[in-house]
């Protein structure tokens, strides 16, 4: 697998998620647990951006990822309705599992909270493994070529 | 598979839930998808209570449960912390579906409206299918019989 | 509010939904409350794309959209990663309510089934309440015109 | 507010939670977010063994408790129709926040790990904020009591 020479630099990337009832809880906010989700979908998005389709991955190479720990601190919450910012950066990328950090970030100013402060600031780390025996496995190796897995 | 000559008639069932964080949004009240989860939960406990382990099922005769209609009136809100009684009676029973109808009620009167009346009044219609074609599949003789079917 | 002469119909809209892991089962396909979250973005979205935004109607004007009554029909099964057109179109406008056709599509051929068939077909009846007393509210005039309502 | 002499000490506590397929995903096992809601529940029925309701505490005291920050490992899966312990217990009591440790455990041996092995191990921060204002509160008085706050 090739990738064109002006791709973006695969370690990062970001997607918009807007907030709907679905995400939200009774005391007025996007649920704790909600957040996990949109991070999620920030990963799966990135992995289809670099040509890793998680249905191919499952049914061809009996592959899974799965987030093997978590971290987040929930620092300003968000409301039905917000435009949210989803990013994540790759911090460490080993044989069978990464490292990455996922914040996400208000779209517009709402005077909650000074500019340049994510809502939440996560880290993750995701593994690779067998679908069946659910044993780590490496991770494909083009992906590790693409995030210059030595 | 025999049953106790005492055990209860097994076209009804019913089930607690409580009302978390989860089950609400921002509206304050439970979230009109959440009730679906409700009555599933009431379905599979039946099921079990039955003998039929979806598991089991799933992965010994690769046979699935799945909704196939659904309507449902939403007549009155639940609320965070609520206790509810949600209860299932078997309609109809064919070789490859059932129609129950499935009812959401109060435990403690709330003056939110009169006794007697439901929360939510649906109906549904599960099929088996097979689980890796997905075509309609009978269900499992012993649960016709249980059932009554002819 | 007036709107563009140029602006598409108000009756009908549609967006696009990628399927998730957040969104499937253990069966492998979309877990069937996950299609009422699907529809409700769908109602969401074209709301705000009239000039609706939930959380100003909420606030300024205490009022919430509710959905009163639901009917869905699971026809085909959608699976992880799939990208999927969600639909509506207004059936019928009164009042304190609306009636709304969705349906689902698969975006891509996949074999699963002869192309024209939605994977899910419901009816939705969407209506208006006091946020607070959680009564039938008309709703708002400018919405009621914009649908031609007399 | 008294409690019995013979009344359980406060600091722990646990539940019983099933695993439908509403907490699963297409992986085959509980959705990695659906952890964080079967932990929600055990901190929700705990406070509400020390009478501390929900709801109550949100209308009359305009109190919400909220995740501040949360750390979680994946330690094994859990599958469709488990049946899962979820237990917690208080590490500390700030005026303000709770820090909490709390894990799920197999209710049967399964084979697939050492007995006396979580499934999930996390360490939970809980606060309490204002309602409105969103800003940090004093945990009520009764329940810095009980747990021996000085």
């Amino acid at each position: 697998m090739s990738r064109d020479a002006a791709a973006p630099p695969p370690h990062r990337f970001e997607i918009l998620v807007r907030v709907y009832y679905e995400d939200t809880d009774a005391g007025g906010i996007v649920y704790h647990a909600s957040w996990l989700r949109f991070m999620e979908r920030a990963r799966t998005d990135w992995l289809r951006s670099l040509g890793a389709h998680q249905v191919e991955l499952a049914e061809r190479d009996r592959l899974l990822f799965v987030v093997a720990a978590l971290s987040i601190r929930y620092l300003r919450p968000a409301r039905l309705d917000d435009l949210l910012r989803i990013d994540l950066e790759v911090l460490e990328t080993r044989r069978a599992s990464l490292r990455l950090a996922q914040r996400a970030w208000a779209t517009e100013p709402d005077g909650r909270a000074p500019p340049g402060t994510p809502l939440i600031d996560a880290e993750v780390r995701v593994a690779a493994v067998r679908r069946d025996a659910g044993r780590p496995a490496p991770l494909p190796g083009w992906l590790l070529n693409l995030l210059g897995h030595e």
